[in-house]
């Protein structure tokens, strides 16, 4: 857990946030990408050693849909940078956090990435990132 | 906004939730301080450039005894680190973005705040914060 490595945000439109985010940071987002395994596309502003990730669902099916139907727009989950994502999921394990998928998947910008549950961790979905090599 | 100041996350108990965070991060909060006008006691863990707040409602007219009410725990708010806090009001302002206190408030952590209505920025509570001096 080093850092904040991104915050993700649910929206409806990723155009429409767009605009809004970048007003926000004074600049437009640095990259878009789609994480069709996940049903979503992103994109990702920085925010010095931030970053943060939009998220528009793209099938009714994608947690985000889910996500916006039950709670309306906004924060989704924070992400913590890991240097071993793998030792931090057997750490996190063993003091008793409920891991939502243990074996690492591919994410959007580069990341492994594993969820924990958000009933273990006051209703906040916290992911742990670690970058592909 | 120079980087995520910190992440604000509503919590029933302080006391219960700051062994939770303890065990998430692997150090215990570096700091508790409770700020009477809003209503609320927090505690701050560091994560390396960001700080995680952790706050619990101390009168049932907190903005998160409320908050707690309508949604339960999770995450509050964003706060992102800013240089000069008047001029950001301004430059959001001028952006179209709804103010919730024009003039910059004593916040926790030594820090001036103001927030930003969440209706403009997809359902996210954004504050902006600048360190007293």
């Amino acid at each position: 857990m080093r850092k904040i490595e991104h915050i993700g945000i649910a929206v409806k439109s990723l155009k429409e946030s767009n605009l809004l985010f970048e007003k926000l940071f004074g600049q437009p987002p640095y990259k878009e990408e789609e994480v069709v395994s996940e049903g979503v596309k992103t994109s990702f502003f920085m925010n010095g050693p931030n970053k943060i990730e939009l998220l528009e669902a793209t099938n009714p099916d994608s947690p985000i849909a889910k996500f916006l139907e039950k709670k309306g727009e906004g924060i989704h989950h924070i992400a913590f940078d890991v240097n071993d994502i793998n030792e931090e999921v057997i750490r996190l394990k063993n003091e008793g956090f409920v891991i939502l998928n243990e074996i690492p998947k591919k994410g959007a910008d580069n990341k492994l990435v594993v969820f924990l549950h958000p009933k273990g961790t006051n209703g906040v979905l916290v992911e742990l990132c670690q970058e592909i090599k």
